[in-house]
């Protein structure tokens, strides 16, 4: 029995938390005439949970969602020029490169023999395609799974879909509320390998003894592997 | 061997473009001031066609070039109520309650004894999962693909992964370039079932005599299946 391995994406296999953080800085830059910044950021993050049951995940809604913080925090009087450039901020974001972190394309390609490779990933469907082809990473992979909510019904539902026992799944991520939780919670394996910058609705408490293998680089998942 | 009949969503299992006219009709009062309504459209359609690269379709980014356009229709002119209203216009699309099409939910009901339901749809990730449990009908698919494009190579991937064979495939939809073309191509079935409304992106030239069933109802599938 081949084991499957299956990596979330964004911040697990490249970059992406710190592109969040440079557009909100360059938002902050913008309203910093009427708000404080941490006036500014905690009405962002209210925005976007308010509306993440209308837009769910992904760079289009937090796009839309800064451009009514804007009208919000300046009473409507950000004109069309500022306007144009909260939209701008947008779509720079959808054209930025997609930079795999460190090790990852060597670490995918040994795997690759032993293991079964999968991505699972929440998200924007046609945002996280086209980051894949950007990658250079998606032919490393035999299943892509682009899902709008990683809970534990989610993960029951690819594994029955795909016909893989629990006992041979191992999901690899840098959130925990979304990659590892769930995932153990089915009585599957998990590897959290945190990422520096945590989206404030991702974070979770952790528990004092992680109850789950935490590696500091995909670099180290091989030799954690081969002890199993 | 059970055959496979899938359905293309928008327009097929429930009413959608018509509200995108809506929409772009509330739009054009909005811009009247500055600009005539043929105007509006075409350089509506013109922003939404150059964005579909960034934003792939469905509401956001719809939402997102309604606004790029409404400021470039009024050199930035518009304020930001107007542009509030944009937004609103946006989310009001999300909100709507979904409608199936007449005779819909009593054809899925029939036609899941002798067939495998399947739902291929184009669009947003989020909301058309959204749509899928508003509708009601997400009971009768055993299988749901939201696609990013479909076109002959989404066509193939999906009976490849299915493990479903050309020949015990249909495809039901609204759209000659999207649910009928491609599958032909493939040496599949197709049947269209056309919608008063198409939106421009997806008018093709139609043949003269046509070479693919075409019915004014769904409720003219079940008979037609069965002279198959």
């Amino acid at each position: 029995m081949r084991r499957t391995l299956a990596f979330d994406a964004d911040d697990t296999l490249w970059h992406n938390e710190g592109h969040y953080a440079d557009t909100q800085e360059a938002f902050r830059a913008l309203l910093r005439p009427y708000h404080d910044d941490a006036w500014i950021d905690s009405r962002l993050h209210d925005t976007e949970m308010r509306n993440l049951q209308h837009y769910g995940y992904g760079i289009k809604g937090f796009t839309l969602s800064m451009i009514e913080t804007a009208l919000e925090l300046t009473e409507d009087r950000l004109d069309g020029a500022g306007i144009r450039r909260v939209v701008e901020l947008g779509k720079a974001m959808l054209e930025l490169p997609v930079e795999p972190l460190p090790g990852v394309a060597e670490v995918l390609r040994d795997l690759a023999g032993s293991f079964e490779l999968m991505v699972i990933t929440k998200g924007d469907l046609f945002d996280q395609e086209a980051k894949l082809v950007k990658s250079g990473l998606g032919s490393h992979f035999s299943k892509i799974e682009i899902v709008s909510e990683k809970d534990q019904a989610t993960y029951a539902a690819i594994l029955e879909r795909h016909g893989i026992p629990t006992a041979s799944f191992t999901m690899v991520g840098n959130s925990v509320k979304s990659d590892i939780l769930p995932v153990l919670a089915l009585g599957a394996r998990a590897v959290h390998i945190p990422y520096h910058l945590t989206w404030a609705h991702e974070v979770v408490a952790s528990p004092v003894e992680s109850p789950f293998p935490v590696l500091e680089s995909i670099r180290e998942l091989p030799a954690l592997l081969a002890t199993w």
